[in-house]
Parts: C-alpha cells; sequence; structure tokens
C-alpha cells in the first residue's frame, strides 16, 4: 500500500462535473489500495472573483483581509469535492491549511512555509478516511492568522504535505500529459519527457516552462518527494521529476539536451554610457534591489578607451520595467549615465540538460543552429546545466524549433503518422 | 467608553457598496468613542448559492462538509467589511468562528455554543482595532471540526459574544425600526415598541415575529446581555430587549399587550376516533417525537361516551406534516383511530403582555374582539404572558387588526396623519 498525495488545479474542479469526474478518479486510487490526501485549488475563476470584489471595496485592501478572503476559495472546492467523495460511497474528510499543519511566516500574499504538522491529516488516513486539503494557504506561526502562499502555492502545499507525510509520489494533475521537450504549440514534434532531475526542471521552470513552480520543485528537491506530473484527463504515465533519474531506471541514455524552454515574459533595458569607474555598477544594481525587481541576466560592454564609458545591459520582468525606469531616472545625476534604452520586443531561449556538463560542444552546436536560423544572439547567460540567449521576440518560435531539431529532439515523425500511437 | 457588539445580517451586506455603508457606520460608531466587535452574515445569496453547488454533488452532503463549505460565506464578507473600514483609515481585523473562540458541540448544521473564549478579540480590542468576526459559526469541542449554528445563527453569536466580553449593548441591525406591536403590513396603526422584556421577546419569536429569532434571545436573557434591535437605514432608537423594561426606565407604565403576533407557518392534523384508553395518546405523541417533529398546539376532546372515543388534534410545522402524517399512518394497526384529518389552511394569532399576568380580562376582550370580528377560534392555548388561538387563514389579519385595536395598541391615527412625525 502506497501513500500518494495528488494534486488538482482550478480548471480540475471548475464545476460541479468536473468535481465529480476528479472524485471518481480520487476513489479509483484509493480503491486500488492506496491511502489518498489530495491538495486541491479554487473552483475555476473563483480567485479572480474574490479579487474583483476586494477591488470594488479597497483599493489598497489590508493583506490580512485579503488572504481571509482569497482562502475561502479552496474552501468552497474541497468541500464539494469531499461530498462527491462521499457521494461515491468513501469517507473523505476535508482540512483548511490551518487544519492540516501548513505552518508559515506571516508575509501575507506570500508566506513560506516554516514547518508541517499534519496530525489531523494521519489521524485521517488511519481512519480509512480519503483526507481533502485546500492548497495555497497556511497559517502563520506568530499571529495564527490565514496565509496565502502565492504563485504556484497549491503545488508547493502538494509537495510540502508529501514530503511531512513521507508520501510515496506526489501526483501534480493538469491539462497536458506531462513536462515537454518543448511547448507543442511551437514545436510539434515535441515530445514528453518521462524523467527529469529536479535540477534541470529547476532551470525549466525559471526560464520560461509553466507547469510546475519554481518554489515547488526547489522543495521536492530538498525534500526527496518523488513528483509525476500528469494528465487528469487521460490514466498515462507523465513526468517523473526525480533526483537522479538516470541511475533508477536503466531503459534510456542520459540525453544531452533535455528540453528546449522559452519565455517571452521579459524586457531589456540598457544603460548607456555609465563612467567606467569602480562602483557605479554596483550603484546601478543596488538602485534596482532597493526597488524591489529581480534582474535576470546582465551583459556589461568592454569599456570604450576613448570615451571612458561602457553601456550595461540587463534584463528583468516586463511588468516592474516602469518602476525600474523611473528608479534609474533619479540616480542620472548620481552616476551621470548618458541615457537609457529600453526594449520589451525580446525573447529567452533556453536548452536545459544535465549531459551538458559533459559535452563540450553544446554552445556551438546551439549557436550554430540559431545562425543557421538566421535569429540573432543578442545576450548571453549560462549554468552548469543550462545555456540562455536573448533574441528579438519575433525569432523566438524559430530559435525554439531550432535548438529542438539540432539536438535531435524532434520525435519520429513518420512512424508517429504511419503507426499513429504505437511508435517509440 | 462602552463595548458595543454589532450584528449585520445578509441584507445589509448584499453587495460591495452596502459593505461600505455598513463600515461607515461601524466607523462612526468607533470614532464616537467606543470598543466595537462586529458580527457579519454571509452576503445575500452567498449561502443559497452555495447550498445550490452542494447539491449539484451530493444529494446528500455530509454536514461536516457542508459546514465547512456555508461557513465560506462569513469568511467572505468579513474580509470585505474588514478592507472597507480599513479604506475609511481605520485598523479591523478579522475572525472565523473558531478565531473568535466560539466553541460548539459537533451537532452539524446545528450546534450548540458550549463556551466563548474570546482573547483573540480581547486581544484586537486593546489594540485599538476594530474586530470583525464571522456569525453563524463555530469550532467542535470533541472534534475540532467547523460547525453552523443553524437558524438565527448569527444573532446568537452577536448575543454569545456580547455576553463573553460582557459588552454593554447587542445591536442588532434589520431593515426595520425595531419591534413593533403587530406586523406593519396588517396593522398600519402598528407602533414600534420602545422596551420589551426577554420573557415578552421570546413568546414573540416563538408565536411568529421574525426579527430576532427564540434562542438568541434565550441566550441573551440568561446572560442579561441588552439587545438593541434597530434599523441599518437610520440613526433612531430601535427596541431594547432587556430584563424588566418597566422598571429600568420610568416614562412609561406597564401595557397589558405587549403586542400581538401570528404565524401561518403550521398545520393542523386530527387524528379521528382514538379509543379513549391510558397510553394512546402517549403512542401517538411518542410516534411524533420519534420522527422528530415539534408539536405546538394540542387539543383533546372530551370523549363521547357512547363510542368511547375521542378526537386528538395538534398543530406542528406545515414542512413536517408529511412526516407526521406517515408516522401515524404506520401506527394505525396498533392504536385503532378511525382516520386522520389534515388543515394546512390555517394561522395563529397571539396576544403577548406581561401585564396579562394582572389582569384577568385579557382572554375575554380578545375573544369578544374576535368574535365582533367574525373570526371562529378553532383552538387555544395560553402561557402566563401568552393566549394564542388558531384560526382559519383567511382570518388571521382581521384577527390580529382586532386584537391590536381592542387592546388600544393603535397608535393615534389622527396626530400621526395631521402633525406628520411630531405627533404623541
Amino acid at each position: 500500500m502506497a501513500l500518494v498525495v495528488q494534486k488538482y488545479g482550478g480548471s480540475s474542479v471548475a464545476d460541479a462535473s468536473c468535481i465529480k469526474r476528479v472524485a471518481q478518479r480520487i476513489v479509483a486510487t484509493k480503491k486500488a489500495g492506496n491511502d489518498v490526501v489530495v491538495i486541491v485549488s479554487a473552483m475555476g475563476d473563483t480567485t479572480d472573483e474574490l479579487l474583483d470584489l476586494a477591488e470594488q471595496v479597497s483599493p489598497l485592501p489590508p493583506g490580512r483581509e485579503l488572504d481571509m478572503l482569497l482562502t475561502s476559495g479552496e474552501r468552497i472546492s474541497m468541500a464539494l469535492l469531499a461530498m462527491a467523495i462521499a457521494n461515491l460511497g468513501h469517507e473523505a474528510r476535508s482540512f483548511t491549511g490551518s487544519q492540516a499543519g501548513v505552518i508559515t511566516d506571516s508575509t501575507h500574499g506570500k508566506a513560506r512555509i516554516i514547518d508541517v504538522t499534519p496530525s489531523r491529516i494521519r489521524e485521517a488516513l488511519d481512519r480509512g478516511h480519503i483526507a481533502i486539503v485546500a492548497g495555497f494557504q497556511g497559517v502563520s506561526q506568530d499571529t495564527k492568522d490565514i496565509t496565502t502562499l502565492g504563485r504556484g502555492g497549491s503545488d508547493t502545499t502538494a509537495v510540502a504535505l508529501a514530503a511531512a507525510l513521507e508520501a510515496d509520489v506526489c501526483e501534480i494533475y493538469t491539462d497536458v500529459d506531462g513536462i515537454f521537450t518543448a511547448d507543442p504549440r511551437i514545436v510539434r514534434a515535441a515530445q514528453q519527457i518521462p524523467k527529469i532531475s529536479y535540477d534541470e526542471m529547476m532551470e525549466m521552470a525559471a526560464c520560461g516552462a509553466k507547469i510546475l513552480h519554481l518554489r515547488c520543485v526547489e522543495y521536492a528537491r530538498r525534500f526527496h518527494v518523488p513528483i509525476h506530473v500528469r494528465s487528469s484527463f487521460s490514466t498515462k504515465e507523465g513526468t517523473w521529476v526525480v533526483s537522479d533519474p538516470y541511475t533508477e531506471g536503466t531503459e534510456m541514455e542520459q540525453p544531452i539536451i533535455s528540453g528546449v524552454a522559452h519565455d517571452r515574459s521579459e524586457a531589456k533595458i540598457t544603460v548607456v554610457g555609465v563612467p567606467d569607474k569602480v562602483g557605479e555598477a554596483a550603484a546601478i544594481f543596488k538602485t534596482l534591489a532597493d526597488a524591489g525587481i529581480n534582474i535576470d541576466m546582465i551583459v556589461q560592454n568592454v569599456s570604450a578607451a576613448a570615451t571612458g564609458r561602457t553601456d550595461i545591459s540587463f534584463t528583468l520582468p516586463t511588468t516592474d520595467s516602469s518602476t525600474a525606469l523611473t528608479a534609474l531616472k533619479r540616480i542620472q545625476g548620481d552616476i551621470a549615465y548618458e541615457s537609457l534604452l529600453f526594449d520589451d520586443q525580446i525573447g529567452k531561449v533556453s536548452l536545459i540538460g544535465a549531459g551538458m556538463r559533459s559535452h563540450p560542444g553544446v554552445t556551438a552546436t546551439f549557436f550554430a543552429a540559431l545562425a543557421d536560423a538566421g535569429v540573432n544572439i543578442e545576450m548571453i547567460s549560462t549554468s552548469e546545466i543550462r545555456i540562455s540567449v536573448i533574441v528579438e521576440q519575433d525569432g523566438v518560435d524559430t530559435a525554439v524549433a531550432a535548438a529542438h531539431r539540432a539536438f535531435d529532439l524532434d520525435a519520429d515523425q513518420v512512424s508517429a503518422v504511419v503507426y499513429g500511437g504505437s511508435g517509440r
């Protein structure tokens, strides 16, 4: 008998019939002999509707009260799900984040999990019940106030409970079959990845792959929780995210590149003509940090000897652009840079693969593929298992497709077409 | 400085603009130098919408999960109300029933309050905050599960918290100016009652006056909580419900009759031809009690000597009729009664007044008034401070008006008309 933690997102429980379908899936897992803990998000658009109500009442609602408001969404979905399971003849008990022992700090809106003490969940499991837990929420250790975990919160709840309960697997249900080698909407020959390491998945998430949130993968990695990303519309195996996918199974050789990710949500700012003196770059980035802006990539040109000035370019979330530009304009007098350039028509394309550690030719192959496809590289950044480039936004699709093909990630189109679902 | 507990019902917080209006009223009370604790119901139709969702998922939802679902309604309204108050520059903190220390038994759907331990509310007040508390809900002492208090639950929460906090007053806000001597829709000359005793108010509530629920008045009486029933649309004084209204103030002599209540929600069942033997009536009422039916009035005719049989009539909530009739049919073999008669076209008219203790002529005056008005009395029941009669439903309005006039409760129509609001 295994202990299975399952997480269903808002679209999986969007209405009564969706909830009934999810209930059947949960009961099937239970009937197969497993203990089951389910983490559920708020129904479909509930959170947006509640935010809309809040906006009607106050332009700047206090975080504590906004969290109190938003957490009612999961309370509704989890109670309905427990009812739907009861209606199938199985015992289910729903628990708020607080009842489930999800202890957080008191940063309303984006609280961090400090501890998980799921004694009531264990008790429910011991009695043979299915436990339904509200995702996205917890209770603050200091103030005992209700908190929310922010983006990716329900996935993080699922992984945190799986860790605390020492679950055999944390299943994250979504509307696709798992993690793909590239976005299938861009690369039709993209393939589902059977297994991927935490490190690679974290790079994928950080580089724009939207299926799993970075934070949940970080948590899973720290506590060695195996994640199984799969579709709520089929029973097919999805993608396993584990510590070391290539020693656990023997079915495949480690690929050089696991996937190609892309991200269109960043913009580029160039500070032109910065005096090439010690401390000027530091002053620029301190100003941005003080404004709460996360910088992604940075490039500093070689200083032109004639002028003693240099250009510094960096990328940041497009949504932070105006805050950043305002902050930079304020220090123009101190830094005495010449001007600011802004470009939100950029995109980031990233190759991720633990295998590139032992394959020094990856960068060359990647850049050659982009050059052949006519895509110009504006900025470059690398980690041990990732290469990212900034290109013009219109070139993102071409770049992703070219890289995918260059590293032999394309599915065997012929067999897929001729033999249908039986290929590969 | 006084401690004021205020309760606002669902219609007072039906939408964002209602919530803002209530927030202004609360802030005005705070600004007047009071500590303020607010109990709030779910917004308008929220509870019905949640019940509708539950019905779509399961025809027989478990009580625990239904309570979990329904309590999200107050969570929404209280968070929004706290935001609206913050938007007026005052600090407000919302608390669930559980956080407010409303401890109940574990009877889901109609839990009873066992204890109230409002330490977090006191703490909020000590810090100068306005405390907003979810009405209608608590947490079970044994199972730590969320419970709901059932009908009149928010009023009861308000009175219970007022008692635990030793508040100076519990203000119940509604859409009328207070308690009236009769339903103003029936008797245009009905007058607002400035003060009424707990005992009278309990009889009024039990006899169909809908402003306050019996249970909340019982609680207030036990803990000597002064209730002030008033309109959320004006700042006029409403009706005070207190221990002894006629010694506290000196402005008025005790009236014989405080008010005339009516109730159209009952039906009458007559068990015809019951053998006049010891234990037969007991068997009938035990059967009904086992079926969970609350009987109101009972009349047993004098046995006809010739047949040795008698008729037993009783009234009950119309909604329980079919359950009662089914239960009675099942015991027809044992009891050997002749037949059942059912009548849901009845109404109950009640005179309530602590003054009738010392005025023996009340019954005679009441019955004469009904006779003069051509209304036939079908059943009679009395307590020390109440006389109730069952009449045919079409005669209810006539009976109420006649009784109201007979006991000089009608407002002085002439002065009211000629001098407008300044009369009397």
